[in-house]
């Protein structure tokens, strides 16, 4: 294609507000624009890129026994009230009303639509397995879109749904998507983990997350060096020590603590160190108040307490009123003897001795205090895991990597077949409620992951596999038939076996060559002084070398460079 | 594919609410499923022919130089205040409020976006022409839905729009996209016509719709079986005629004409024909009431009315409570004697002599009245046009046919550039409004076209330019290796040089034959009994011819059949 009609509006400077390697590239450029908050038009680039990963999601799908279809984005309240979700899912739900004032919703994922689908098609076990996929723009109503592509409020999804008779079929499918997964990421050449994650507002059970590795990821990844192991930080589960502290235990002691606002402080006045002491918060998991003891250094994690309490929602620190209207004392002086809630103790805490606690009355704490001192409801891993503690399989300590979901594989079980009320006869001819997988990949946040990976200080290199272009012939004067004529002879030729972009624009050789790094197609072939002799410079992206190669030798040396 | 694996829930009854052969026919093969009124979701074989037909389309408007882009479904209010269409568009416009409570609407086109892309880019007439064109889901919020996808909610639609600097480069690219239409239809294979047609809500003047012509049509295409001439018929021209009238006029006399509510009844009353009688209508103008009179068996176009009038949005008939306010009469009884407001008279009655009138009282009228006995404000063409008229061309009387609006496109001018600032400097450094054109064609309603046009009895009979597949083979027993394994043997060789479909489904033949004429596919190849002689039975869905061919003829009988 010719660059002087394309629309690649490159720019020198960014906004501050581009907070992202990719979001800041992107914009430079040429490859989106704003809209509104969270809301991007893709320019022509961006578009070819986009088509790139969709050919190779779409060719893996299929290899997989994948029907695409397409979903309206527009779905009715009544689908989502079967489901629940359309309480449940909150402000970032885009509801609107038609002209009959009849509630809708933007589609977020499809979960329910695609039962809907299936329901009156789907009798006998012997259609099964049977999946479904589309991939379409989507949308979820951020709190606070940023980081381009990456967090936006409308984007591309690629997402899968599948239909069981049994636990077996479901697991094939879910392997086959795994499968299906590592070859699309292989392909696209991201750095990938697949990890164990937590399954979030959609529900079901088991999952993984596929994360591509990346300096800006919105997620941790908690892996092990030494091993397979890799899971989302919110789901990396802590082991429960197997020895106990040998110290000999004390007897209680009150001590005066006025103004202490913190374990730091706390640790201070105590003269021990932070992992000696504990924090005791108060949590409400559907509607009820629960004391959670853990380590004074360790963080809460609320995604492992409504899994433990397998609550309906996930649980959040009671308000500084309630807490005051029950204990008659604030958060900060709380603690585990004579709490008038039940008692959470964490696996690190269960075994330390003679540690601090709130006294639950304001300006005093207990020390010394023990297990035997207060009575526990349960124990549990109830924080965060922490960098270099040994990994759960027990194979080494545990590292973090900073990462970018990319996709997501569940199985979602019966969840949504039950209360949608979808059932096949099985080969008993017994009703049975269908086993589901889902299978999501962020298409447009896949373009951002590769935009991370996949630059240097001046512009983007795409990779092969999704590249716009293959070469980027620059003409050096578009006023002088000298390189005019070589270089449409040029770009004519290698369009048969090449995708040649042609910088055909009126602009200094500066502006063309800044723009050319910019944009990123592999391969450079510059059209300069050295035609006249039959010679051009080549130049690939990835590398600073340039090479004067004769025209009669281009198609082969780039054919032998350019793999 | 193999047909056990894919979604393809054919249905022997159809919802009497289909009215439409093509919304019927794509329900009974298994092509949509209805999730909303308007809102429907495409399975796999519609999948498959829209990008079938979005590829053709892709193609010829690469070739006119546009550049794909993905404009967001989203878009903030302010933009569409700029253009003051967020006011005007009318309850059709799906409009919702963010989480932040900011208004946005769901885009049923694209102007002002696109100018909002541009506008900051766009500083020299260097940088243009340039055509920008997306495929993309729209909303439209019909307030009725109806014929599936040939009027829906949400359908899928290529827009394009262009940007020039003068009227000559706007006329060049509008006639290139007037005939990349032309290669797109005919590519497609419909029957269409390029008619003149109104430009409706989105403003400009030049305009052509592209009609695909059928008996279910939405539209009346007027034309000319001696010249090219066709149009819309909301916009085909009436004739002025030439000669008046010879009869002698008369003096006017009044005559009580009680309970008179038609021309028909008038026309008996008097004894003459209906074409003898007049119609008085008044018709509300931008706020201000206009009396129109046109010849009793005519029809009043209120579309015409609007352009005769330059007035900001279609004229509608007054409230029977602002005529009795005017006139102390009611509507059926008006007419331009001493009318209160001006009076504007359809050529048609400009040539009549001797004519009745309304007398501006309740239960007369006037008869023997001539133009001499009221004022007149202007004569003007304000009906539509009758089938047998001399076609505005004077090439000949004119035909109707109904048609299905595929595709328009449009000269926008400045409309858009001038009320959103959209200018650039031209080549005297003059700042000047950018002049546009934008280009539709529905992607939904054209698949729609063709199943309307391909088809019989039986099902649809897809051409091969957008077929989802070249050829069904039909396993007759999927339980006797002795079909089973040959069967599988022809979908592998087969689906080396075509795009197969295999029904290897557990059903009966007769099923797999009704089903197969539905789904419509080009060649049928049935592995039966035949088999065992090394003979499949070949059909072409255009024909009731079967032919027998051996296996090692397979290949090249298909290919020198189906071209």
């Amino acid at each position: 294609m010719r660059q002087s009609k394309m629309f690649i509006p490159t720019q020198r400077e960014v906004p501050a507000s581009a907070e992202s390697l990719s979001h800041q590239l992107m914009l430079k450029s040429g490859m989106i624009k704003q809209l509104a908050r969270g809301v991007y038009t893709y320019l022509p680039i961006t578009k070819m890129v986009l088509k790139n990963i969709e050919e190779i999601v779409r060719e893996e799908m299929n290899q997989v026994g994948g029907n695409e279809v397409q979903m309206p984005v527009l779905a009715p309240k009544e689908l989502w009230e079967e489901s629940g979700r359309w309480e449940k899912y909150g402000k970032e739900l885009i509801r609107l009303k038609d002209r009959h004032d009849r509630d809708f919703l933007l589609g977020p994922t499809h979960e329910e639509v695609v039962v809907d689908l299936v329901r009156d098609e789907l009798k006998s076990y012997k259609r099964l397995p049977l999946t479904i996929y589309q991939i379409q723009t989507k949308f979820r109503d951020e709190l606070r879109p940023r980081f381009g592509l990456l967090r936006g409020r409308e984007f591309m999804m690629k997402d899968a749904y599948s239909f069981h008779v049994d636990q077996e079929s479901l697991t094939k499918t879910y392997n086959d998507m795994y499968g299906a997964y590592e070859k699309i990421f292989s392909r696209i050449g991201l750095d990938y983990r697949a990890v164990e994650a937590d399954s979030g507002a959609i529900g079901g059970s088991h999952t993984h997350e596929f994360m591509a590795l990346s300096e800006i990821g919105e997620d941790t990844i908690v892996f092990s060096e030494a091993s397979d192991y890799a899971a989302n930080i919110e789901k990396a589960q802590c082991l429960r020590p197997e020895t106990k502290s040998d110290e000999v235990e004390k007897d209680i002691e009150k001590i005066e603590t006025p103004n202490i606002k913190s374990v730091d402080e706390l640790a201070e006045l105590l003269g021990v160190k932070v992992e000696e002491t504990t924090k005791t918060m108060v949590v409400e998991v559907d509607g009820e108040l629960k004391m959670i003891v853990i380590r004074g250094d360790h963080e809460l994690n609320t995604v492992k307490l409504k899994t433990f309490f397998n609550s309906k929602t996930e649980p959040e620190l009671a308000d500084e009123t309630d807490i005051l209207e029950v204990f008659n004392a604030h958060g900060g002086s709380l603690g585990p003897v004579n709490s008038k809630i039940p008692v959470y103790i964490d696996y690190q805490v269960e075994v330390m001795k003679n540690f601090p606690v709130g006294a639950n009355e304001d300006n005093y704490h207990l020390k010394n205090v023990n297990l035997k001192d207060f009575e526990v409801e349960a124990f549990g891993d109830f924080r965060f895991i922490t960098e270099g503690e040994m990994a759960p399989d027990g194979s080494g300590p545990v590292k973090f990597r900073e990462g970018i979901e990319v996709g997501q594989v569940f199985e979602l079980g019966t969840e949504y077949s039950e209360s949608m009320n979808l059932t096949v006869l099985n080969d008993k001819g017994k009703s049975v409620p269908v086993l589901m997988g889902c299978y999501g990949i962020g298409i447009s946040r896949t373009l951002s992951a590769i935009v991370e990976k996949y630059h240097d200080d001046n512009g983007i290199m795409w990779p092969k596999s999704v590249t716009p272009f293959d070469i980027h012939i620059v003409m050096m004067n578009v006023k002088k038939d000298e390189f005019v004529e070589p270089a449409e002879t040029l770009y004519n030729s290698l369009s048969k076996d090449f995708k040649v972009l042609l910088d055909d624009r009126d602009e200094r050789a500066g502006v063309k060559f800044n723009d050319s790094d910019l944009i990123g197609i592999p391969v450079r072939v510059v059209v300069g002084r050295g035609i006249k002799d039959g010679v051009v410079e080549v130049k690939f992206r990835n590398s600073d070398e340039k090479h004067d190669v004769k025209l009669e030798d281009l198609k082969s040396f780039i054919e032998e460079h350019y793999a």
